[in-house]
Order: C-alpha cells, then sequence, then structure tokens
C-alpha cells in the first residue's frame, strides 16, 4: 500500500514529516546561545547550582566548536536542532545535561532561536540595502545632469536627469531599510522562559536572559509568545515590499539593455555572453532578481496561509516557518547585492538616452507652462496651444525648438523668442527645481543629503 | 465578434475597462482637499492670482456640498474622481477653473488623494484595534482568576486562565496597532506637486500643501512619488497580520461555542439561531472574520503582484491600486467590530472551562516540576517519575492529586505530602507567575499595564 | 465604543457583516431557475400537489420579471437572495410559498445557483478567448512572413516572423480554454437535493432536477456537495493562468509601443492620447489588462486561503466564496475583449520590425548551423568559428553577410560562397521549417490547423 | 562594499545566483534521457552518424551509472544539470560530445527535463491519492452505519454517519485525481527539437523523440514551447487543491483527536506522546498535513508572480520555476502519505460520536420533515411546530423522543405516536436514503461504485 520512499509504512512517514532538522539545523549557533544564556540565569537564580552550570556551559561552547568544524549531523530520530544538541550535551557530561532543560521547553526555546536568527536577517537585509544605497548615490552624484527620457505609460513624456532616476530608487530602499528597523524594533522581546505555554514556577529571571541574548524585554503573554510568528511574517513582508522595489529595478536594466533601448551595458560579471552572439549579454541577474521577487513573495504568502485560523498555543503547523524565511532571507540577500554589482558597474550610454530624450517632443509640457507662466494663459488654453504646435512640427519633421517663430505665433501671437529657451532638454530639466523636481541641482541636494544620512560625508 | 456586454466594440470595451470613477469615487472629499491646499499654494506664490484663487476654491466648497448631499454622479466618459470634479468645476465657475490644474497632474494628484485615503484608514483601523482592546481587557480583568485548559496541539496541556488567554490578543492587537503607526509614519510625505513624474517649473511651495494637508514633508523624488504605492501596501499588509490574528481568535470562538467544548455562549445579536434547533446558534460573525482574512490576504496579494516588474514612472497599472484597499479595509473594520463585539458580549461558561482543565492529568507537569525543585532531581528524570504517576493514577481512573501518597512514594520515595498542594489546577496556575506567565498576580498586572497604555486608568 | 458606521452596536455590525445579498443579488436568475426545477421535481414525485406547483411556479415567473425589469431589492433584513426571493414569493402567493422549501436547505440551493454561475462564467471565458484567437489567428495569417527578431533575455536573438509570434499566444489560450472545459466538466454535478448536509428523507429526483438545470448527474456525497467550492477554485485557477498569459501579451504591446521599439500603433479606441503629446499614445488598456492578472491571482488566493482547514459541513466563511469570483470574471471578460480588439486592431510597424532583425548579427547560429550542416563541423566548434566571425563583422561595423569571403576563408578555409545564402534573415526564417519552428510555410500550417480548430473553414 | 558571503565581488553574487545546479540536478534522470531520445534521432535522420551516435549512447549511459551510483557533482561553475551532463560527457568521449548539442538549445532541452520530471509527479500525486481512497473506503465501509453528529458551522446539525462523512473525503480527492490527470493531458507535447526559440534548420523528427519519451506529439509553436510553464502551473494549481482539502481533512482529524471532541485516536506511529502526559498524543503529522497547505500554496503563488508579465521567449526568470515545484511536490506527497497512514490505522471511538450525536435535539429536522410529509404541513409552519417542541423539551432537560405524546400534541394535534419512529438517530439517517444521502444504505452504494472505480471489485 505505501509504496516508494514510505515502503515502511507509517514510521518512514512520521520519521520524515516530523523531522525538521534537515532545515532547523541553520539555528545551531542560536540555539546554543540561547542555552548559555538560560543556563546562567538558573545558576544565577540558584536553580541550578554554579558547578552544573559551568559543566553545561563548557559542554555547550564544546558542541558549538564541533559544529562549527563538523557541521550539524543530521540524525531525523532526533528531529529538532534542540534535540540534537541536547543529545549531544548529554554525550558529552552526562545527566547533568538533563538539568539545563529546567523551566523552559521546546515551545520557548524554538520561538527564541528563530526570533535571533530572523532579528539577524533583517541586520542582513539593511546592510544589503546599504550597500545598493551606497552605489545608487555614487552613479547618481555621478549623472546629475545626464538627460534621459521620463517614461509614463513606458511612453516618452519629459525629459529627466538619470541622477534623478537613480534616486528614486534611493527613496524606496530607504522605506524598505525602515520597514526591516521597524520589524526588529517590534521583534525586540524575548520569549524564553514562556515555557510550553503558560510560564513557570521556577523563579527565572527573564529580563537577565533577554539582556543576554540582546533583547530590550522579555514577552509579555506566555501563551502568545509561543504561538506568535509576526517576528517571522514581519521580515517576510518587508522582504516582499523590497523584492518588488527590486524586480522594478531589474525590469529596467533588462529593458535598458535591450538593442532597442540600448541605454546601458551591463558588467561581464553580472551576465552571460554567447560564443556566438557576442553582441547579446545576457542580463541573468537582473533576470533572477526579478524573478526571485515570485518565490519571495510566495514565502510571505506560505506562512500567512499556514497561520490563518491556528488556534492557541504552539501547533506543529508552526513547523512550517522556517523554510520560507530560509528561502526568502538567501534570495533577498543575493538580490541585493546582485542589484548593487549591477548599478556600481554598469556602463550608461548617455548619448543614447539623450538622443531618445530629444525625440519625441518630450518638451512640449514646456511649452505649455511657459505659456502659462509668461502669457498668463490658462492651463487647459495652453494645453490646446502646444498640441497645435506639436501637430505642425511633426508635419514638417522637426523638432519644437527647430519651429520658426512666425509659425509659432502664427499658432498663437502671444509666443516671443524668449520661448526658445524652454524648449531644450537641458532647459527643460533646469526648470525643474521644485522640490524632488528633476533639476541638476536639486538631485545634487538629494544626493548630498544622502550621503549625510549614509555617512559618507 | 465581440458580443455580449461589447457589442458595441473596442469602443465600449475601453469605456468600461479605463473608467476608474466606479470605485474612486470614494475619493471625492481627498480630491477635494488637495485641489483647495494645491489651489491656496498657487495664490500664495502669486501664480494665480487671489481673485481666481477665492472663485476656484468657492467652487470646490460648493462641489463638496453637492456630493456630501446627492452623491458623486458616475459619469464614465468623465474616466476618473479628478476629471468629475474638474468638470463639475467648469460648468460651475467657467474657463478659470482650468487654472487650478497648473503646476499638477493627475499622477500626483492621485497619489495624494489616495495617501489621504489609506492615512485615514491607518487611523480607522488603529481606532477599531482599541476598541477591541478594550473589550479583550475588560474580559481579562473580569477572568484574571478562571480556569480553563490551555492547549498546544489542540491538546489539553497546562491548566491557564482565562485572563491570560485574552491577554495574549492583546498583545498581539497590541503589535499589529505599531504596524498601522509605522505605516503612518512612513507614508506621512506629501507627493502634491511631483507632477507628471519630473517636478515642475512653477516656483511652487510644497511644504505648504505638505502642511496644510497635514503631511510632516513633501515626497523628495518626483518620480518616486509619483510610482510609489507602498503606503497603500504597507496598509495592506498590516491588515492581513491583523486579520490573521482575528482568524485565530475567531477560530477560537467557533470551537468554544461548538458543543463538544461548550465554553462560551456567543451573544445572540452576532449570532445567528435557527427556529428549529434552538440548541443551535450558529457564529456567523465569527465565521465571516475568519472567512475575511482570506479575502483580506487576496487583496495584498494583488497589488503585490500587480506591481511586480513595473518601470518607472506611472503606469496605467496603478489604478488596479484602489478595489484591493477599500475591499480589504471594509473587510477589516468590519472583522474588528464584529470581534470587539464578540469578545465584549459573549458569556463564557467557567463551570465548563474548569471542568475540562481538571480532566487529563493537566497538571502532570506541575508534579515534574515539583520533583525537581523540591528533590532536586535532573528534570529529564523527573519526567520518568511524573509518567509512571500518569499511567497509575489512569488505570485506576484517579485524577493524579486523588492517588493516595504511598502509591505516589512506591513510585519514587522522594515525594511527600507537599506534593498535593502543586496538583491542583489552581495550584497550578498560581505557581506559574513568572513575568508573563499564566498566574492571576501577573494577569492582573499585565492587565494594569494595559489599560495605563489603553488610557483607561 | 462603537463609533462610526456602527454606532448602533453590535446588531448593526451583524447586519453588515452577515448580507451577502449586496453581491448574492447577481445570482437571482440560477436561484429562480433552480426553484423551478425544484418544485417541478417535488410535483412530480408527488411531494407538493400540481396545483400548488402550479400557484409557486407562476409566482418565480412573475419574480423573475419584476427582477428583470426593476432589479432585485436590496433589503439587508432578508440577508440574501433566497430570502428576498422566498420572502417576495410569500407575498405573492402566501402560505404555498412554504412548500417550496421541503427536501432543500439554503446549502444546497447556494451550492447549486453559484455552481450554475460559475459554468455560465466558463462559458463566457472560452467564448472570450475564441474572440481572442479569432484575432491573433486572422493576423497571424496576414503576418506569417513578416519579420522581427526573436528576443531570449529580452535580446535579439533570432530572426522570427510575426505570424508565429502571435501563434504562440494562439497555443497558451488553446491551453486555456482546455482548463476552462476540463472545468466545466468536473463541475458537471448538481447538489440541489443534498439538504442541509445529510440529504433528505423525502422521495426526491435528484437525477430530475440535475437534467433540468443542464447538469449530467447529481453529486455523490450530500456532505461534499454542500461544502465543496472546487468549481469556483477550478474558475479561479483556470482564470489566474489565462490572466498570466494576457499579462504577457500586454507586456510585449506596451513594450512594442515605446518610442524606442516603435513596433506597433495601438488602436485610438484602445489607448488614450494627450492634447499637448500627440505623439504620446498611453497603451492604458494593454496596461490595465496587465494590472488585472495582479486582481485576478488575489481572488484565487482569497478563496484558497478561505478554505483552508475548514472542517465540514457548510461554514459561513464560505459565502466569501462569491465576491471574488464575481470580481476575477468581470476583470478576465474584460481583458479579454481588450486583447482581442488590440489585436484585431493593432498597426504592425513591418519595417522597424524587420530593420531590428537585420541589426545584431541576428543571423550568427545560420552561419554556425550552416558549419555544421555543410562541413561536417562539431556544433561547438561551429559556435567558436561563428565567434570570429561576428567579432570581424562588428569591428569593421558590418553585417555578417556583407563580410567578403576570403575573410571569411581566412576565419575557417572550409567556408565558401554558399554561405551567403544562410546569412539574411528571410533565409534565416525559412531555413527554421521544422514542426513548430518560425518558417512561414510552417506558420502557415499551424495557422490553417487553428482556423479549422476554431471552424473557420 | 560586498562583505560577507560575497567579499570576492560580483563574481562571487553571480556565482551563486545564477547556478541552478543545486536544485535542477533532481532533472539528471530526464536530462541523460531526453539526450538518449535526441541523439537516437539525428542519427535516424542522418544528422550524425550512427557511430557518433552509438558512442554519444554510450557515454551517456555510462554517467546515468556514474549519477546512480555517486550522486550528481555539484560545480556551480558547470551552472547547470545539462552543462554538467555534457561536460561529463567531453571527458568520456572527448570532442564527438559536441555533436550532441546539434539542433537543440538549452531552452527547449529544459523545458523538456522539467516536463518529463513534472508528469512522474503527477503520476506520484494519482498514485498517492489513490492509496489513500483506498484507505478511505475501506474505513467507510466499516463504518457505513456508525453514527456521528453531523455539523454545520461546527454546531451539531443533523446526525450522519461516519462511512457518509469520510466518504465527503473520497468525492473531493476524486476531483483531485482527475485535475492531475487533466494536467498531464494537456502537457502531453514533447518541446524537443523547439531549440533556442525558433525552430531549428536541420531535418529532425520531432515525432521521433516526441514518441521516444512517451509524449502524444511535439508541442505545436517553438516560441511558446521555451516560454511556456503552464505544466508547471497545473501541477502546482491542481497540488494547492487537493493540500486544501488534505487541510480539512486533518483540521477534523486534529478536532476529534481533542479531548472535548474524543472521537478518535490516532495511530501511534502518526503523533508524538509526551513522556509526562500519557494522556496527551499530539497530532503531529495532521498538523503538519495542515500546514504543508500553507507551503502548497506559497509554491504557487511563486510561480504565478515570477511567470507574471514575461515577455517571449525564455528568459532566466523561468529558472525560479523549479524549486517551488520540487518543494510542493515533496510535500504533497508526503501529506498524502500521511493521510492514507492516519485514516487507516485511526480508531474511531464510536461511542463518544454516537453519544455526541444524541445530545442536542439533532433529529428536530426530522420532527419538522415528518409534519410535512405526515400531516401535509407547509415546511415553514413545521419548522414553527418543531421549534415549540425543542423548546418544551429543553425546558424539561428530555431528548426529544423522550417528550409524552400529549404534550407535543398540545402543541399540535396533528402529531400522532408514528412521530417517535423519526426520532432516533437511527430513523433519522436511515431516513435520509435520497441519492446521495447519509443512510447506511446509500452510503454501501457509493462504497461498492468507489470499490469498483478503485478497482477493488
Amino acid at each position: 500500500m505505501w509504496g516508494g520512499r514510505f515502503a515502511e509504512g507509517p514510521s518512514a512517514i512520521m520519521r520524515e514529516i516530523n523531522a525538521s532538522i534537515p532545515f532547523d539545523k541553520a539555528l545551531w549557533r542560536q540555539d546554543i546561545a540561547s542555552s548559555r544564556a538560560h543556563v546562567a540565569m538558573l545558576a544565577a537564580q540558584g536553580i541550578v547550582s554554579a558547578e552544573d552550570a559551568k559543566t553545561i556551559d563548557g559542554g555547550l561552547v564544546r558542541i558549538a566548536g564541533e559544529y562549527e568544524r563538523d557541521g550539524v549531523p543530521e540524525d531525523w530520530d532526533l528531529e529538532d536542532i534542540h534535540m540534537t544538541v541536547e543529545s549531544r550535551l548529554s554525550e558529552l557530561i552526562g545527566a547533568v545535561a538533563g538539568r539545563l532543560h529546567t523551566a523552559r521547553s521546546r515551545n520557548d526555546q524554538v520561538a527564541t532561536d528563530f526570533r535571533l536568527w530572523v532579528r539577524e536577517a533583517c541586520e542582513r537585509a539593511e546592510a544589503g540595502i546599504v550597500a545598493l544605497q551606497n552605489a545608487l548615490v555614487a552613479r547618481a552624484n555621478e549623472h546629475s545632469a545626464s538627460i534621459m527620457p521620463g517614461f509614463t505609460h513606458l511612453q516618452t513624456a519629459q525629459p529627466v536627469t538619470l541622477g534623478h532616476h537613480l534616486m528614486a530608487y534611493y527613496e524606496m530602499t530607504r522605506r524598505d531599510r525602515s520597514r526591516f528597523t521597524d520589524a526588529r524594533a517590534r521583534m525586540d522581546e524575548c520569549p524564553l522562559g514562556s515555557a510550553a505555554l503558560a510560564g513557570t514556577g521556577f523563579p527565572i529571571d527573564r529580563q537577565m536572559t533577554a539582556t543576554a541574548l540582546g533583547f530590550a524585554a522579555p514577552t509579555r503573554n506566555s501563551l502568545d509568545a509561543v504561538s506568535d510568528r509576526d517576528f517571522a511574517l514581519d521580515y517576510l513582508t518587508a522582504a516582499s515590499q523590497c523584492a518588488l522595489h527590486l524586480s522594478r529595478l531589474a525590469e529596467e536594466l533588462i529593458l535598458w539593455a535591450s538593442q532597442p533601448f540600448g541605454f546601458i551595458r551591463l558588467p561581464d560579471t553580472l551576465s552571460t555572453g554567447s560564443s556566438i552572439m557576442p553582441q547579446k549579454k545576457n542580463p541573468d541577474a537582473a533576470e533572477l532578481v526579478r524573478g526571485h521577487a515570485g518565490r519571495i513573495i510566495g514565502c510571505a504568502t506560505a506562512l500567512m496561509v499556514t497561520m490563518k485560523g491556528l488556534p492557541l498555543a504552539y501547533s506543529k503547523d508552526m513547523q512550517d516557518d522556517k523554510p520560507p524565511v530560509f528561502e526568502a532571507a538567501g534570495l533577498l540577500d543575493l538580490a541585493l547585492a546582485a542589484c548593487a554589482g549591477m548599478i556600481a558597474d554598469a556602463t550608461f550610454n548617455t548619448d543614447r538616452m539623450r538622443a531618445a530624450a530629444e525625440a519625441g517632443f518630450a518638451t512640449a509640457t514646456d511649452l505649455a507652462d511657459w505659456l502659462v507662466r509668461e502669457a498668463d494663459i490658462p492651463f487647459r488654453e495652453a494645453h490646446h496651444i502646444t498640441g497645435a504646435a506639436v501637430k505642425l512640427a511633426e508635419s514638417r519633421k522637426l523638432a519644437l525648438d527647430q519651429l520658426p517663430l512666425e509659425d509659432l505665433q502664427a499658432i498663437d501671437p502671444r509666443i516671443d523668442e524668449r520661448v526658445y529657451r524652454a524648449l531644450s532638454v537641458d532647459a527643460s530639466v533646469a526648470a525643474r527645481a521644485s522640490y524632488g523636481g528633476t533639476a541638476p541641482d536639486a538631485v545634487c541636494e538629494r544626493v548630498a543629503e544622502a550621503r549625510r544620512d549614509l555617512g559618507l560625508e
């Protein structure tokens, strides 16, 4: 009946479905750190003797050394990292190992270990974001006045500066970073000492273990502490939003690297070539960054569905919290690094960018704005006049600023020669000097501000 | 070829797919508020005359009155709320209406309007959470010492207090509230004045409009400002996590209201009866709260997928941002209110709860803990002794504290009569007085703290 | 405490959360049809008298007329469409209306009504797909030999024909259609007569109602019949996959309509222009199609999460099944129609396409293939030789087929003048005549086959 | 700048983000099978010599032996399984290995390999479903007349038979199986020979390779063939729906195993005990099945998001197709096996089930039905009478069938002594003999039909 890999029957099924050691061995450092903090507290509170505590701590340090050197053994019968460590501790120091589990349970232990891991993942994400921001700011600084077409609906709309475009991603990642910071602040409470679900009768000092593990305080409700996975969801939703931003950046890099655009040459290290098509440089890294957004969002969905409708307190379903977080974190770290590398080392083809901006009457809005500003014409009427001018230029195959003045005046006599100062792409971007606008000076201000925020000046 | 509702052909398709007025009319208050702030700024900066500004503002106020009284007319040819308002303004005040659109575009306008709406939705969510917290804290206070079984794996594990159980949801919703607070802080920048995508050449004062609309500052990058929907995603992910917590609460209420549990009688107002089965009181409100978690998570997924891989700046795809947010907000407000109502007015059957806690050897852990604490036996050995005691009690069909002392001593002679003080459910919960534990005194402390945080004392 | 729209307290909350009539009124046709089938069967089986049945049926027909003319009244106190109809029936025909509900319950009634609605939605989706396929096939036929660049990684790879490219979407939609066909076959069982959950003691004839409503058979298990929403999920997953294909088509249309590509001019009816930028034709319909994929996938996610972990039989959570299906169906119908319209009426700029295909050494693979085929060189070596040729052409700024023979022979003496026949884009596409390949003849065969499948010839 | 595991800089990032060998090595059997089919076809068509083909095939067979014995070496510089195999082939047989890649590319190769893998995953899922169905049918047969409470809203509604309840899951899994069958039929076309994207100029025989690999036909469009991942999505959506059904079964097993229900004792092999709480048998396997639904749905979401908006043809994003499918398949196989094991070996506590069914006036509907049937009272009026009877019974703390006849007649004189035959739980279930109803005879018919469908009789 069972067949295949379950030929042995239910016990083989159970061993495989129940064992978390294949993935939770990633928590070994956190497990040993939390056990060491726990036993130190037990000793300080007189719950175990100083001598026993010393023996236990020595054993834990020795195990850490073994795992560092040889990796964590994966014995499915020991189920998880907690039993794996505890079993090894018994082998090393005998029955006294049994005292370590006083006043705690696997439920608060795994909640603590995993929270420690996720906290570090937040810090890693923040570091990855900062690396990307450094690259963005450096290239934005370099290209604060390089002109490219600004798109809406992927149609050429108005000229912008490349520096301004890159700084848009600085803003997105600034919000991304703040999300990880918020998540870290929200998870800054230590579950250890919540025991199985109800707390414990032992006179433990939860503030002491919380402090030792770098948390601001212990959690306030033991039932919540063992059944909460908000910290993991906070990580996953922050990662999803960050991945969405990276997917947008990746999409643009892929577009820009295509032959019809030709705006960018991606670094060789982050592309793949083809022995027969040297002109073909596949933007593999960018495509994978874009693809990873799907998997990261899938991870967030996974944990949300798993947590839906679970009664309190701990349920085994919650063992399915770790694979999505581990996967998402690995992908996010990689995607951030790949983006930083692509931005830092890309070659921008500013000539192609400028030429694309100059095509397509991208300064038509500037003509309309000039009419409002200089001739006091209501905006909607100014639009109408501009439409006529663009139509004329199009029929003559001229750029807007190549139309003779008399032709413009034939459309509307209020136009005078000052208008030409508004119609070049350089004039267009220089004019948009409102706060947050694309003018080179405005971009330089934002870059300077960002450099200060990043501690670069 | 087109058939059905598109018999007219492509123009009928376009009118239907393109029109957002059926849903974005919900933004009318925000649209008028942002237009009033904009025109006041234009006048202050001398971009429009004081007189024109006054005429425009008067027209806007009049439109607000009309919409308040009669609703927003839904003319698909006007596409969206912005054109609907502007068109009405033209009817009312003539060509001067055209000056309102100076130095702005629909791109920054919709970003501003929608952000204002979402900011209010955050505030509404926080108020809904506080109402639920008030109910939780009041009932927790009332039941700080009521005993019920604590479950892990939905198996009776250890006795807990009902107050402690309810306060677990207080903790969850505390985090939920902080998520909306964080979201509001992150969206506290005003996009208005970013214009189509690149900023504007008019000498606008973006801080002035930001302040007028209650934002801390203007956004820093115009490309980002018109293509960012982070604020909507922040709302949706916060709502999803909150909805997950409510789904867990709802699941428990449904379980508790079932005949086999019988822990709770839900209020008549939030249940439905059956004319033929008076004993049957269907927990419809709780079930809908649980179901709504699905739809709210679906809304978050929707917007994530929509935003994936969009190049800068504005793309029309982003018009699909509003339906998921409007839907999720309506469902969340309702779910929070329903939970508050159920908690406030439920009747807890504390006798059934206590009886369930007393069945099933729920104090077995207390015996083990006693052995560790009083007889200095390593925890793992204590577990073994306890197992033997439970087995004996089970075979005799007795509760643990009904076993004669000599029988217990036969299992392990280190047990003495003091043990009985540890084996009642009352003793069990009283003992778990560690910080965050289930002891009535600990619960009262947490309740007092929560009442202070809620401004109740 | 309740505030806002719930000032009335729990009963206001309950009325709002419980009422499904705002959306399930869309089921009125199905509800009346299933009631008519039910009462006809009750009469045939002698469960109600022929006279009563006639009275009831007359009342139902009259109600249908009212709703057709005036719409369905939305009285929240009547909760849902079933009570709305039944209540009106009582008003019209008095107490005999009460006999209609014999041997059924709202649980099997809603399962039947909704299944009927979804079945029609499947048929509508299939019709929408066929309309799109007709457009694809017509344009593919027209452009079976028009040459464009084929992309991988959005890099120009090899020339393909536009007809071949369009027929790729024919294949995708062929699978989409089969998914709706499969879904319809799977839902071809009628739940009516399953009653509340357990079947009924009345001597009903379920095959008779099944047949009357166009189902192949009655469902086989009453518990399953009232708690199953597979048919809705089948619709939603089929719609999601179809929407993904449309999102890919939309992405390509948007790319092709951009200035750097310039491959296509979208029809005016399905774009929006701009009074000041006549060159700007925003591909709004395509963007909305792409955006709708997000919302449709969100709908599928919503119902999956809602159904997760629900015990049997009916739970009220399942009332949340309809909004996602109604929303997704509306969006899918619209997206299919918009795509059909865009494909049917787009103007392809075949000159730009051909020029793009001729740039970039797109026939390099043809050189390598020629070396393998004509000179019997292993493929990997042929690649190496081709790389050298491309490098040389690139350095001389020539196309591959502009390189003099002696230069090619200097690279490898086995090359002879026949090679030039392989290096034009026309030769390249003509050569790829393998089954399913891009050669014009192969495309014409596929088009002919598709036309037969669509009943066009 | 790069820090951490990317200290080496972009090339380290690229190696890690680009390499798929860590997961696609799972495709080695498929890769070798498709290469063998390809080279046999090349020889049959005279594209490579018979001798070369023999050498290549021998090399492939030898590699298969190596991998079977030693596993697949994981060299990130070789990127993927295709390059890994090809590189080894070169080592073994020299330059002739280069001929294998004639008329194919990695794009059609991976599409073929992965499709072969997914096809087998479908077959494995079907086998897993059949094993579960065997268990369901066996236990349903055993318990065709065992009585338990049927729930709606998790409130006791009407008595049903356990066999009927189990057969509801048979129906769900019947649909699940048909979904995998449909998916297999839809993916029954072979992409091999589509080459990079456009087909090939070599005179290949695609039907030959398709047949050799067990496909019905070659794919019809090369662009579609290399950029389609519908087969993977078909698997993932079928798996998601199946997982949802299993999550519902798991939820019920968890509820039934709880102390308040006490309906079931799960097999020891698929539960975990606790040394101190022998009464506590944690339903770990059921909880993990329920949790896995989240992860499987997350996998489906992941691939949908990844595919959204990708232009044709192959993009590297599509490399992210495999991890979600591999993960979901592993989880689904395990969940199906665990469910089969739990159903096969569970001990049903039929006394507790019957007692629960007898409590709570579960036969009230039977009283109403009796009034309609025997006294010709309209259903709504019968409901009213029943309500009065239940109210009376409740006030007297009697079951319905313990009420004296005179009391019933005082409520409505049309009631006579025959009514008592309708009011026992046995009478209730026996009465519901409509097709698909819960009556033991009806269940036996369905079981017999299922046994025939499963080939058991």
